[in-house]
């Protein structure tokens, strides 16, 4: 018996999520049947650094899982990539110790949310940036990130339904990346509550647009409540850029 | 009664193609399906600047039909792009004299083939990028494009399917543009063939990997056979870019 640790992509548009769901097409589901193909109908359970909702995106997520097979670790994403459905890429698995868990060890996680802003949509992006063709004041967009980086209680930036009960979090970075007709929120922290990156980003966007101002992000942290923060913006902008471990 | 012109982009991935074809998805069935709603039931024909095939995207594609309704012509783009399903854009509308035809006025076309070039596949590009992960010599393609342009008979870079008579064409511009990662092979001419385009990428990364010589292209031409020419790459990487009219 041997641990492999997994870095996969995948492209969230057609997948009710990461997580199996009963009667719903999941990231999760599609490897764990694979594995169990490939161990003759013996259940494989697969453990990722963490779920990913609905239409998010993930180019580096991680996952481990036990293996009886002796295939060698370097031909194992070839085996795993002719099995799997196209909207899911191994890009690297290897062998790892036995204590090793995807979710329990990490200790940063990299998100990015990516927006189209040109005024026309594009069909070619439609699934994979959020249209946003308005107006922004990045510069105040930025000076709003500042008050995000370093370590609160984010239960404003958290989803109601949430039921972990410690929501401090730290973050390392936060910062806005500019290209052509397109902007990318990043962000890096030590772990992120349920939906908070969707929540952030819809609170700098109200930053952004003027509705709020940037030293208000200070006041909607100690507030603790939902209500204060902006909108959840659109599941298929985001993605699970990096996770690291020790 | 007028007739309006009108600019589309249409992602090819979910169409058996623009033409309609019997219980296939096509371009044009679900635009003259919504303009034969907004008319009330009254059939609605709509004339493009020519097909492209199943999985090829446009850019922009052209397209022409005639109308009774007294809708301004800025207004049409909205109502179309509220009404058509979101695999299809609709960038630009105005109103043309009667006799403008979207097909035989064409006087230029631009072509692109996408390439991803990377050593990996990536899940977000499988739809829109041909995955060829090969060296290649970019200068012998170069000089080979040289050899393309001008007026040839192009039966050999032509699907042998076709019923066309008159195989002479003009290309203009043929061209490499590289960017990270990426090869996007760039054709202009007064028109062009079926397959053509995927035909031509197929003989110029024949002669990329060395198989054959950039001087090989004359002779290819002058054999106006079909089988002395490369293989039809995929359809998903090739966009219908730009129509011209005079």
């Amino acid at each position: 018996m041997k641990r492999l640790i997994s870095v996969i992509s995948y492209d969230g548009s057609a997948f009710h999520g990461y997580q199996v769901q009963p009667n719903k097409r999941s990231v999760q589901a599609e490897i764990e049947a694979v594995l169990s193909k490939m161990h003759k109908g013996t259940p494989i359970r697969v453990f990722a650094s963490g779920r990913t909702d609905a239409k998010v995106h993930a180019v580096g997520q991680v996952i481990h899982f036990d293996t009886s097979l002796s295939i060698p670790a370097q031909q194992w994403k070839k085996a795993l990539n002719s099995l799997l459905p196209d909207d899911i890429s191994i890009i690297d698995v290897t062998e790892v110790e036995d204590h090793f868990h995807a979710r329990f060890n990490v200790v940063k996680k990299e998100y990015r949310y990516k927006m189209l802003t040109t005024q026309e949509p594009n069909v070619f992006k439609r699934h994979y940036y959020y249209h946003y063709p308005y107006q922004l004041d990045h510069e105040a967009i930025t000076q709003a990130m500042r008050q995000l980086v370093g370590t609160y209680d984010f239960t404003s930036f958290c989803s109601a339904k949430t039921e972990i009960d410690d929501k401090v979090r730290t973050l390392y970075e936060v910062e806005l990346l500019e290209e052509e007709g397109e902007l990318i929120f990043r962000f890096v922290g030590n772990g992120f509550l349920y939906n908070m990156v969707r929540i952030l980003v819809g609170t700098l966007l109200d930053v952004g647009r003027g509705a709020i101002k940037p030293m208000d992000i200070k006041n909607i942290i100690e507030k603790k409540d939902r209500s204060f923060a902006g909108k959840t913006v659109p599941g298929h902008g985001l993605y699970l850029w990096k996770v690291s471990y020790k």
